[in-house]
């Protein structure tokens, strides 16, 4: 395999070469994105006859009414119940321990009263109906289910639509028992760009929402971009990254294995180790080469490591901060003897999994917290999904007469200075002479 | 003057006539988009060169160095020494107010360990470096200056840098005073998407930030969407609105000039009334046609109010209810007698005013609330600009030996389910048999 790329913080152009290992900017297509416009124009449009046509035509179905390509309730019930036991189990307890995590982000409406009787607040209230775009084919996760239902159901979302493409008709029973498990209200076998045009302009059949999530393809996110505004999205995902900051004193396979657990996932995903140990990063990367041949996506993983790659060589630990810090990793893994003291000082990473025998592996699938994360340094200024983004805040105001009084000289004050007097004449009406 | 629209619920048309009253898309300018573009791309390039030169072009200066386009601490100083002592008081007694409500929006780190030790939280930080765009001209605010800037500082971002265009040199200095009392880090007189470009990419001068907020005209906006990713944003703004419900039993003239206040702002702004009494709508239309000729903005309320107002009649206020829902509005006055009982039924605004005496202006200015509201409906999925916009969180998560063996099974069988073998053996190192 190709060589791994090995940086040094002591070389004079280190960061420069950093900054670009890590520079990602996807590519804009000119033909995806005429192509996604057709067909968000289209669904809007003429409805379910754009929407069949298409599904016929792209996941190669011959569906002659809308009715045929909503799976029915009953369908989720029997592939619950047809999973094997340890699924079902692994998808129980996952579901129990997310609720269990995200039922701490909810944040509730608060207000408080001034002297003068005023009242000032903010009212909290959750999403009316959200949609849930999940891949089908071989990226048909049934942990992405779980990852973006469960946080809106959380927040008191009344309606979760999910869309999943069943190209060729086939479903993944897993998808479909995780959403019967989230309590996900409808589902569509739906995909690609026409089932965000769905989502968000409405058609006869599949009601419009006010937010669409998840993951999916070029055409999704191309479309996801463009129907912006119009309704809530969620953030638009690179590829995926893992951080490792090591002390040189973690098992070296472990450290291997938990980087090839970001690169199997895509040939542009990133996984970094930083230690201040030379032998340990020559360790590991003697891991890499020896555990590599035994990995099913070995193809998969020696590009990622080929091409974004890097083993990092710093002064000490406090260097290694500083290095996370830059980065704004999405997945941060701090294998050292005091983790929680490490952690206090890191301001930007997506999650953070503390201590040598936090594998990130735990945090995509059952830990608790959220595995949908900012990616390409966007954790500098971006969360983690949560609840928190299927409620919004309303502002609220009620001034006693007394307050009308106060605030209304202010306000004119403001307004005057201005210009704008139709505002000042509004305040000036409501103080008491 | 043109007739305002006036709807009737029951009409079999008056959904549809309202959506299409509501209908709002900025236009995409082909023009703008290179020409953004190129801004961008020369900025990016060539740095303060390329800023120097746009800022002398655009507008009409003759700077020969960037150090020149650096508003100095004392200026600002001096400015808010400057001021009449209504303006200054004014500016003082609102940041304190508005700091006061803020601070309660600052949201905190929390962690919670489990029977058998995993430890599962949330680490909150702000922002390290925003930036604050204020446009020059005639829609120079120093309300919009207190605004942006309080709610980051109250989430504690260290660094704050705004950017204000001075056209032939010419400085607000309301502005400047603002960005004093604010404890705005620094000023520089740079505009268009030229100051955008170099808040995203970062000059020799112009430092780069994670997040770029405030208004600014279609070049800042576009500009502003295409950055987007590379740094945060806040939201893009459409035409400010008003939605007021009255039950009829408000001076008719208060609520006329509520209307106009937010009819002024700009001619394709949108003031609606909602109420159940036919007379007292009728009453609203008079004040309307009396009080406008007195007004400064005449020109402007009357084309706002020809163009995209409405005065609706309604059933009862249940349908009221339902109407402003519908709307999602970004500013809802309640001007009836129990409106608290009303505004726990209101699902979607940006900024709820209660009573008679709450005028929507002293929510501009001085309540305490955020200005920056959701508009265009976009409050069925956002919220007001608050100090959880200048914060982010990062996920924690340490597994005990023992929580690493349960969730280490859990997340295997997921693993495997997926056929990602290397997240499968991550996790399965950490097990312990």
């Amino acid at each position: 395999m190709a060589e791994i790329t090995r940086l040094d913080t002591t070389a004079v152009d280190f960061w420069e070469r950093l900054e670009g290992l890590l520079a990602w900017e996807s590519v804009s297509d000119e033909r995806v994105t005429t192509t996604v416009r057709e067909i968000l124009h289209r669904v809007r449009r003429e409805g379910d006859a754009a929407l069949l046509e298409y599904t016929n035509r792209f996941d190669r179905m011959s569906a002659t009414a809308m009715a045929e390509l909503e799976i029915p309730r009953a369908r989720l019930q029997a592939a619950l119940a047809g999973l094997p036991a340890d699924q079902r189990e692994a998808l129980e307890v996952s579901v129990a321990r997310l609720k269990a995590y995200h039922a701490r982000q909810k944040q509730e409406s608060w207000s408080y009263r001034e002297a003068d009787g005023t009242l000032l607040g903010q009212q909290i209230t959750a999403l009316d109906r959200v949609g849930l775009y999940v891949p089908g084919g071989k990226a048909a996760y049934p942990s992405s289910v779980l990852m973006n239902a469960i946080p809106a159901k959380v927040a008191g979302v009344p309606e979760l639509i999910m869309v999943v493409p069943t190209p060729d008709g086939e479903v993944n029973p897993l998808v479909l028992a995780a959403a019967e498990l989230c309590e996900v209200d409808r589902v569509f076998a739906l995909g690609g760009a026409q089932a965000v045009a769905a989502l968000a302009y409405g058609t006869e059949t599949v009601p419009r929402v006010d937010k669409i999530v998840g993951p999916g393809n070029i055409y999704v996110a191309t479309a996801k971009g463009m129907v912006y505004g119009t309704v809530g999205i969620d953030m638009i995902a690179g590829p995926s990254e893992i951080l490792v900051v090591c002390d040189g004193k973690t098992d070296p396979d472990w450290v291997a294995m938990d980087l090839f657990s970001q690169a199997e996932h895509d040939e542009d995903a990133q996984p970094i180790l930083v230690t201040p140990d030379g032998e340990f990063l020559e360790a590991v990367a003697a891991s890499v080469a020896r555990l590599l041949p035994e990995m099913e996506r070995k193809a998969i993983i020696e590009k990622s490591l080929g091409a974004r790659a890097a083993l990092v060589k710093v002064r000490d630990l406090d260097e290694a901060v500083t290095v996370a810090n830059f980065i704004a990793p999405e997945h941060l893994e701090l294998s050292v003897d005091d983790p929680e003291a490490m952690a206090g000082r890191i301001r930007h990473a997506g999650a953070i999994f503390m201590g040598r025998y936090t594998a990130e592996a735990v945090g995509d699938y059952c830990a608790g917290p959220n595995h949908v994360l900012p990616t390409s340094r966007t954790a500098r200024f971006s969360s983690p999904l949560g609840v928190y983004d299927f409620q919004k805040r309303s502002s609220l105001i009620m001034c006693s007469p007394e307050g009308a009084t106060t605030l209304g000289r202010i306000a004119s004050v403001f307004a005057r200075g201005e210009g704008l007097t139709a505002h000042a004449r509004s305040a000036e009406y409501r103080i008491k002479s």
